[in-house]
């Protein structure tokens, strides 16, 4: 979607040269639903009839936002009209614009950096950040005035499926890790791999791996096929509410069967694995979300295919 | 295996014309360790140094053994020997073998139908046999004295995935009538489709079906790659558990949301989905042991890769 | 409520002597929203100024309706003015009545009986009936037109809890099969009762029963106390969708445990009680509707306290 | 079972001047097991007939023990003689020795603060803990030489009723800030408050909560009754294993309701609580264990009413 000065920040962004932030969610509003959002790019004509725009607001859970290798943010935020400046966009589906903000740039403000369960993911961690009269250009704007359901629904795809696969990776290294200690230490008289009780954990967690696996696998497919991220969207939203629980699922259970080992991060990662996945099930939009996207569009195909 | 006595069958099977019954489970012992089967074969040699087999013990749950069209069972039998003979076969696997039982057949009485749930499944039902002084010969046995446990894997694979995609169906039927009757019924000033509990029990039943889709198309296709049922046994063991697991749960959300109609099995078939569901978790050989081979070769692979 | 003509029933009926039926729920609508309901009670004033009432419409799940002992129903419809009829009564509350329709009675024809999973609980069914045109007179109201949801409310609470007794008791019994079983068969070289995994079914089967007994106790204590089922009103709420889900899960793990044996009805009550407690969540009201009823009320009590 | 030396402790203990610490998990074993136990408590016979006690090892987990006004711990040690020394006790019953070690004492080192899934919990932390040559006499020893089974039961009884109340605080405190958060948070149009899944998530909380509530007041009752923690030992064990869960699932639907405010523990003490409460699943025993032992010991009551 991006304009000429827009896209200096591809290549090396493509390279991993530079890093940016996706900066959407507000402390307070219900972020999940977008229309919620309530930081403002304020529209206005100046002396000479250029227009600028400024951003106001409060995001938070800005991830990676203050890694110093963070060059721009995409900002979602509310359109306003001030000084005379009107909606001259033949845009009519949405109130909303994302826009690219330099970084550093004057007027944002990193208020505190938030902990995930006591972790706080740095350098790469989450932001709380407020936007004090951010000065911006049209240059700055992605697509155009109200584009940005567009857009980010667009961004999102990818995203979702990639957090997907690092879940799997998660989860297929726990189960390895119970393979591995329950071959090696004994209770009661016998190796933990030879009680019932951690055979049904490892199996259980074979099923649910491997339920993962597929169902993501087979909606990357599905992605590539049909070139359009917009038509998997259904599955992308399927796996982003299932594979989380069923990764879960699996670290939850390596982490009891390590008992005193598995609550700690300090020997393993199941502690990390497990409050990582335990917010996936909210990072990228919570479950219920997700669970509605589904649901109505199996309703209306449904309905179509019986008119 | 078969020998030509035996091959007569193999063509009409197929056609379609008439069918076959497989008698492995007994009343009296827990048959999910078949180590534990009581049925005696006992082989005799005659005073013409012909030798001869007679079947006792009692079996049940013989699907189909009472169907008319049932013209042939397979009794999984542990073998004695009697009258000074003795096990001349080089086959060292095991004390069990499978004997084909033309049917019907003297000495093979039906004691009951068993009823699943108060289902008698008839004509396809299920039969209690008391198997009393079977007389058979040399022909009837399966692949030689022993060869029990080799010969009923061999059969059990693609028996139980047939059995999965039964159970697909019917929790993709029962999706189907909860899409349906979601948008046709009203409660509490808007249609059940539009009540976030109820989009919550569709979408977690899009994730069960398609995950118990993958799992078995998966399965089905190392089946197919692989040409010996062998080495997919441990796929076959996953769904195995999995599948009427994820199934059972979609079809228990459809009665839920049909309320006393999806309790009775007169106008729908959810009920009668239920009960069958709920019994593969045990047919075909409980979730304790599928589980517990999965997890044994898991174990295994995992031991043997870091040798 | 009585008059003294519904009085008449009261004794034989606690002694057990007759029995009645009570025909809320309609085949055509979500009767778990009371307000749907269908049938209607036309009023009508006669020739001489005399007023009688005429019953039409369609219930079913008619519990004990068919029975020969039932003696009568009672029937919750919709009230609708003829002839010249109106409302006449203070009663603002409701559009629904409750009428007692002694039985048989010409005009109250059984359409069917209906299968609860292929069970037909004779003698004490479950009928669907039709209602054509059966005449009443003013006697028969129970407590006056459109008092029908106070009546309804105030019946239930004790029956509900009656049903949760119950629910208790097939899982007591179930429980107590499962130490039985697990004590007396081997698989796999030991006793069920000492695998892993059978220990573990019995301990949460413990933990599901004793949470279960716990809370329909302190329901019924407060149901004692207060004297006044209304005030208890949210405790057996939430008794009505907490212990069917609990006590079905001990019947569940039970029938597992007995493999084969657990899925027939012939030999043990295992397959009878999971029937039976599948159909609680939807006797008496879903699920859905008495967790709204507890969420509503809890969330109402906790805005109240900060006022 | 204290001596006079021991005793000095218990009065400031009780008022809270000083801290214990209880050191019995190894690192290096299954601690679950308390038989698997490797520190050794060595009996030495000196010169003038003075027997001594020296102990080696390595625990951890050892909560408490670093807080500065930690004055002993109670280390679980087995037994070895040397120099001559033997086993003049009459005590049979085990191997074990519950030793009072005064602190801080020379040959206990602090190797590291443990952390649970990244926080230390300061000071009142969780330390790794080498006992190296540490000398002790006759009068540290706890009942005797090898009660330390005897004594650790007697000990642990309260203390995870404790644990378990604290849960059920923590699990009642998360259910009032979902019903304070989904009335002041609008999605979609409503207040959290008026979603169906979010009542459904309320329900299911209160439901759980109740039942965590019922069965801890039971087992507190049966202890102050007895007045024997011993006979009270099952239903110790039963809410061992059962809090625990129940509570964890009224956190973990918090959490969800809060979303991304949920999974941070700067704002909000939901992220603490869910760490805090899945180590409850491992801390004072994993539920595999203490469901052993109610499994057990029902099976055992069932086989003596049946004698
Ligand atoms: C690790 C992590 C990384 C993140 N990274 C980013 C990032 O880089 N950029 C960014 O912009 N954001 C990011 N986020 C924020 C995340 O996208 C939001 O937290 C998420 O979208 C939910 O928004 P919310 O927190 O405002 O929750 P809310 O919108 O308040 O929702 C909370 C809950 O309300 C309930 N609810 C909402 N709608 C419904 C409904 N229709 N029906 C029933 N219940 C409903 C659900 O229980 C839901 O879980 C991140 C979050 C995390 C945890
Ligand atoms: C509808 C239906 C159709 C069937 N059709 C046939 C058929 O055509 N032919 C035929 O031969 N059989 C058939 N069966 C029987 C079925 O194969 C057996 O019921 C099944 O194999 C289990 O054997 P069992 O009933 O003896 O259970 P058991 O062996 O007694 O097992 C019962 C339970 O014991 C526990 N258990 C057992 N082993 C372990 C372990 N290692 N660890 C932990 N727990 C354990 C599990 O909880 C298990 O569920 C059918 C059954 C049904 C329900
Ligand atoms: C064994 C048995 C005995 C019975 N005995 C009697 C009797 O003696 N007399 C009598 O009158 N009736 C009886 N009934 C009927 C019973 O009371 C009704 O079936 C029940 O009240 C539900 O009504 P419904 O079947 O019309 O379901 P519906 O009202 O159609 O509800 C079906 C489903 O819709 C969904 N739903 C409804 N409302 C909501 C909501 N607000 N949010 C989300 N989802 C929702 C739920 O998933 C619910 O389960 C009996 C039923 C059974 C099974
Ligand atoms: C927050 C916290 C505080 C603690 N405080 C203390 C303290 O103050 N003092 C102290 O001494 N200890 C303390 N502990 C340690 C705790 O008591 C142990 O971690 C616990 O007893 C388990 O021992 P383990 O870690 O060695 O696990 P293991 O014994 O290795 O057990 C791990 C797993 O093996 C499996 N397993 C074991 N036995 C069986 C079986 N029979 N059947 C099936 N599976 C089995 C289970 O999955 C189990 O979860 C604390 C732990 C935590 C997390």
């Amino acid at each position: 979607f991006g304009t000429p000065q827009q896209e200096q920040y591809l290549v090396p962004l493509l390279r991993g040269e530079i890093r940016s932030a996706f900066l959407m969610t507000e402390p307070e509003v219900a972020s999940s639903d977008p229309t919620n959002l309530q930081t403002k790019l304020t529209k206005h004509v100046g002396a000479h009839g250029r227009t600028k725009y400024v951003l106001n607001g409060r995001k938070w859970w800005s991830t990676g936002a203050m890694d110093p290798r963070c060059r721009f943010a995409l900002v979602v935020a509310r359109m306003e009209y001030a000084d005379g400046a009107t909606n001259t966009t033949t845009n009519k589906h949405g109130a909303h614009t994302i826009v690219l903000v330099p970084m550093p740039q004057p007027g944002v403000v990193f208020e505190r950096a938030l902990t995930l369960f006591g972790y706080d993911d740095a350098p790469n961690g989450h932001a709380e950040v407020s936007l004090k009269e951010v000065q911006l250009s049209k240059e700055n704007l992605i697509a155009g005035e109200g584009s940005g359901f567009r857009v980010s629904q667009a961004r999102l795809g990818p995203g979702r499926i990639h957090h997907c696969m690092r879940a799997i990776g998660m989860a297929a290294r726990s189960l390895e890790l119970m393979l591995e200690r329950s071959m090696e230490r004994q209770a009661f008289g016998k190796y933990l791999a030879e009680h019932g009780g951690c055979q049904e954990m490892i199996a259980d967690s074979v099923a649910d791996l491997e339920s993962a696996r597929c169902l993501t696998l087979n909606c990357a497919a599905t992605m590539d096929v049909v070139k359009e991220p917009k038509l998997a969207r259904n599955q992308v939203a399927l796996i982003k509410y299932a594979v989380p629980d069923m990764t879960y699922r699996v670290v939850d259970r390596a982490i009891q069967l390590f008992g005193g080992a598995g609550v700690s991060d300090q020997d393993h990662c199941l502690a990390r694995f497990l409050v990582g996945l335990r917010s996936l099930r909210i990072a990228d939009g919570p479950d219920a979300v997700h669970k509605r996207t589904v649901a109505v569009s199996f309703l209306k195909k449904f309905h179509q295919s019986r008119l």
